[in-house]
């Protein structure tokens, strides 16, 4: 009498943040590949680079120049995908099919790039711990900031998306270092689904959905990849992306302006040895999506009440440095399917060196 | 006094299917691209590649052998997702966070590919109508006998998704003209999103989502990019990937068994038009990711009653052959977000030629 193995036998996992469900088929991790092959990383960029807009002193595509900047710098984003201001949408009125169908909204805001260092070549595991804390502080001060711009000034912003595309599996166009801030009017989809779903979940429980599940990971540990003083990596039970993770802070934290010197440095650390892990997976600079949910520009009641300071990192790869896990057709029309589970995810992960970079040791 | 210009100003749209938003930036599309390139399609495939799994006559991964298939040719896919038979999964019980955090169900199923012509070198809008035609055959028969199979043998099939992922850019490994079929026990997360959204549609107004849909896109015109006597083809005003398309029965047919002999070749040569203006778009074979939405195997009361034959085709290029759209950062962590208006990809398709082939006039 077989017993069902969850890393061989098909299943389906429900995903408590967004209220979907991934398909899970580990044995298909067997299957050749003779598709698409990624580029590898190089590993032979300048320092400086006399073409790169995000370098210092360079001029960008505005005709401004950026300043001889000595760890973060901010600037607005010259190809914003929302504007501070725009003509008002009037709103169509009345009870027709088209006013049935086709909802719309204006978004205004407000998009930033964020360079991480002044050294074109180098890349988030590869900075020095000082320097990554910098980084942070850097978010810590455009989100202050623009809430006090909503609050003060009466700027169009509602919520802060901070975000970086790493590699060109990614769609990132400029390896300098660098990550983006887009500053919305509204509440992006994800987020709003996020919002619902802790609603949803105190009012069932009484508890926070993801101090509850720090909790539970921590007893588990299956699912643990790093862990310090202030935060916890893990592959979520719910995991997508082959080799996905979710930093988590411990405590309720809503945002980032909200951490302390300490929980700043142990942010900046455990994103440090994370990245590094991820680069010594497959000995290749790994290529990923990741990015920062936290409570709204100046939230009150339950939007601040239930918000929970966490950060997803989506990287494509699968197999190898080359290959890659493409969430298409299936994933697209259906719902997206993974080939090893979050378990075997996290060992492997859990494995790797998170210290010792391994460019550092060739 | 400025007005707000759709194909100049940010905006959110609302996609009543999925219950989800879309970010339309329409002057982002500006911006220069200086990241990845996909490899552009190649033309010199031979018709008959000994070294191809789905070519006729040759042998597979299992073991068996190809049949000398003359149009459309089914088998079951050797790396399948879900499998007929696994041990039962027995349910955890009791209040546990784990339990209340880390809900899983077990999925059986199959898998099937579908060969869509022994001609290796041939993709869907070179082939010949009445080919084309069976294809949309083999989907109908594999529909009726996976039906039949889950009532009359309680095979654990519910919800029949037929797709195809076309080109290396959407992770397809094999260029000879095939699709795939899984059939799950379960409902897949996107199916399951738009019969809930059916149903709330319904229970609002009376009327079907897709029915009112296609009623105020013929009146519109500025998305409808095809039409004939039973279909029409539109850039949904939703649409999140560039030249996003929707083909929609024009009356309500739950599946595509239920097509009869003129909606079957209705279907087949408006897919045939879309596909050539998709292919002329860019001078390139246009890569993508396509499938069905249909009802459920054997469903009954509202999952019958409210489903509406549908495909939707997701392709990710954005301004050539080579140069794509990333939904990555921003579209991962907030929301989708697209550079062109769905009105501006429609007027483009619109004005491309539907019955000539770009190859065919080289
Ligand atoms: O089944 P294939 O063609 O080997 O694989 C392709 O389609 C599947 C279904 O969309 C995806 O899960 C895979 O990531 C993709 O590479
Ligand atoms: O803003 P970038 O780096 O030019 O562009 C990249 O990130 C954006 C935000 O995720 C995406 O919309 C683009 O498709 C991607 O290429």
């Amino acid at each position: 009498n077989e017993t069902f193995d969850f890393t061989d036998h098909s299943h389906r996992r429900y995903n408590p943040l967004t209220d979907s469900w991934v398909l899970v088929s580990p044995h298909r991790a067997k299957r050749p590949w003779l598709g698409q092959q990624e580029a590898p990383s190089k590993n032979d960029a300048p320092e400086y680079d006399p073409k790169c807009y995000l370098c210092p002193n360079n001029t960008r595509a505005s005709g401004s120049s950026n300043p001889a900047y000595a760890n973060t710098y901010i600037f607005p984003n010259d190809f914003a995908a929302v504007k501070l201001e725009q003509p008002k949408l009037v709103e169509s009125k009345g009870d027709t099919l088209k006013n049935r169908l086709c909802k719309v909204e204006s978004v205004r805001g407000n998009c930033f790039v964020i360079c991480f260092s002044p050294k074109h070549n180098l890349t988030i595991p590869q900075m020095k711990l000082e320097d990554l804390t910098q980084v942070v502080s850097a978010w810590q001060t455009l989100y202050s900031n623009l809430a006090k711009e909503a609050r003060e000034e009466g700027k169009p912003y509602k919520y802060l998306q901070i975000f970086e595309n790493k590699g060109t599996a990614m769609g990132c166009s400029n390896l300098h270092p660098h990550g983006q801030a887009w500053c919305l009017e509204a509440i992006p989809t994800e987020i709003a689904k996020e919002l619902k779903s802790f609603k949803k979940y105190k009012d069932q429980y009484g508890t926070d959905l993801l101090g509850d599940y720090v909790k539970m990971e921590l007893e588990e540990k299956s699912r643990l990849v790093l862990e310090n003083e202030d935060f916890i990596v893990v592959v979520p039970y719910w995991a997508v992306w082959p080799f996905e993770t979710m930093i988590v802070s411990k405590s309720k934290i809503p945002s980032v302006d909200k951490l302390n010197d300490r929980e700043k440095k142990n942010l900046a650390s455990i994103i440090k040895e994370l990245t590094i892990k991820y680069d010594n997976l497959f000995e290749t600079s790994f290529p990923y999506s990741m990015g920062i949910h936290q409570a709204p520009l100046n939230a009150e009641g339950e939007a601040l009440n239930d918000s929970w300071f966490h950060m997803h990192f989506y990287p494509p790869l699968l197999r190898s440095a080359t290959v890659r896990k493409f969430l298409v057709g299936f994933e697209l029309l259906g719902e997206p399917q993974r080939d090893l589970t979050a378990e075997q995810a996290a060992t492997r992960l859990r494995a790797l060196d998170s210290k010792v970079h391994y460019l550092e040791k060739l």
